[in-house]
């Protein structure tokens, strides 16, 4: 449809932003289990943990306990969260990640909340990290978060994002990802901003989607990215990994439900679906709950039985 | 985005395809509170109930009587399911009804285990009630099931669909719906499927969405289906109503995530969201269970209080 075309590529992200708000403590070698389950199903880039503060994320206490043992698979590429430079060399320390992501928020009142920098003190972080990672060898992803609203501001001004996202541009990091933090974008918008920020800052930079279901648009704001020419996303299996701010609601968009709609819409996308369908009920059994991911207990289709 | 803009409307089916699987029986008057409170929240088009043989859908055996009962409001279209001319007497003899609701199936599996009917048999029932009903003034739409899937045959030729939508086409109904019963379908083939039912019958004949979110694909379907120039959906508020085949899963996409999406993209469709939700989550208490329908746990965006 309208131009949909080509591969698609998944971030999984339930190692870190799935688990990362999880009140019950989950263990490192359960993390272990579930990246190897998620290499087996034939996720490639997973991002693995933060280097955070362990006081205020204890969830990813373990960053370097975890590194330590992760698979040496020979075409993973593992990531890991870092907020300010010395999370950057906590991380290039572990010697096992392939690439860091950082992160900017489009309202200060968010970021203040969030990581206690306003938008200039981020870029002015994010500056410095991706400088010291391009040195290192270290592939750099930024993340605009609440780019499409923020709980506190409410509606984000198209402009700002795109202003972000020229500054970030200059800092020449490998990827921008716009993230619906809080799950209340809308298809039009996607388009809007994408097309946006795509006429300010050209196509050298590749996107990348992050998007909540929240209100049920996550797999619509992936068709709309799409349909604008962006061929990468987040997800997280079983839909794992909600927002702190909506604690009822339903969070990342499951990487299960994503596969089946890129499979099935025809794109490229080498990862199997009764495999990741198998991890997220395997997840949903150790974090004892029902995860909102849907196509595990719907099944694909058309049944492979049925042929 | 791309030319989606205008007006939406929604026809509500929660009293009869949401409660018609539901297990606990839900009585006559909770069944008029929902209507009641689906009309305070602006939603007019109401599928009410279906002329069904009662030991079949023990839920619909009130039929006469809640017609009997319904609310004398200006503005409200009340529609009723029937399968068959025995039905369809039964409907008009009602004397409440503004439009009959009937079914063929796009795949005679489906259809002879749902209804005992080919899809020949279905052809010609339809007609006969199309036709009679035209005479008593009353509407009427012709709902193709399983349309994008079948969970016997597996994928369903496209050819055949449009085969279906021209001979129903020349019918004269007033509407055509396409449904995707078992909630298999992707936007790329919402968007091919309508395109060529359009190509084939022309614009004359007004078409309609039914969608279900079992695999997370109804509302980015709906925006698939917006963009092909559809702007009437089928929506069950809460998203009450399953399939009998896939009893785990989602159903029917919950009209308050449609409304969310329509209002937040500009769309033009007169309901109170906040009511929406207000019903959805009333609804939830009357059945006893979370329901799938994910607005009223999220809230609306920007929150009212926050301007």
């Amino acid at each position: 449809m309208n131009g949909i075309a080509g591969a698609v590529e998944l971030i999984e992200v339930s190692p870190r932003d799935g688990l990362q708000n999880e009140s019950v403590p989950v263990d490192t070698t359960t993390k272990l289990e579930l990246i190897a389950r998620l290499l087996d199903a034939g996720q490639r880039r997973i991002e693995v943990t933060s280097f955070v503060n362990p006081n205020k994320v204890p969830q990813m206490a373990d960053a370097e306990a975890l590194c330590e043992r992760l698979p040496h698979h020979p075409d993973a590429r593992y990531a890991g969260l870092v907020l300010n430079q010395r999370g950057y060399r906590r991380a290039r320390a572990s010697g096992r990640l392939h690439e860091v992501c950082l992160v900017v928020c489009a309202s200060d009142s968010f970021g203040q909340r969030n990581q206690g920098q306003t938008i200039e003190q981020g870029l002015a972080e994010t500056a410095a990290i991706v400088r010291a990672a391009r040195a290192d060898g270290i592939a750099s992803s930024v993340t605009i978060t609440v780019a499409f609203g923020c709980p506190f501001e409410g509606e984000i001004d198209t402009a700002r994002v795109v202003g972000i996202a020229q500054a970030l541009a200059e800092q020449q990091p490998d990827e921008l990802v716009l993230a619906d933090t809080i799950g209340v974008a809308v298809p039009s918008q996607v388009s809007a901003v994408i097309a946006a920020v795509r006429e300010r800052i050209g196509n050298a930079l590749p996107m990348r989607g992050h998007f909540h279901n929240t209100r049920n648009t996550a797999i619509a704001n992936i068709v709309a990215a799409l349909q604008a020419g962006v061929s990468r996303f987040d997800a997280s299996v079983g839909g794992v990994g909600g927002c702190p701010f909506a604690p009822a609601a339903t969070g990342n968009v499951a990487s299960e439900d994503v596969a089946y709609l890129c499979q099935r819409m025809g794109l490229a996308l080498s990862v199997d679906l009764e495999r990741l369908n198998d991890t997220a009920r395997w997840l949903g059994e150790r974090l004892g709950r029902s995860l909102p991911g849907m196509l595990s207990r719907a099944g694909g289709f058309p049944p492979r039985a049925a042929g």
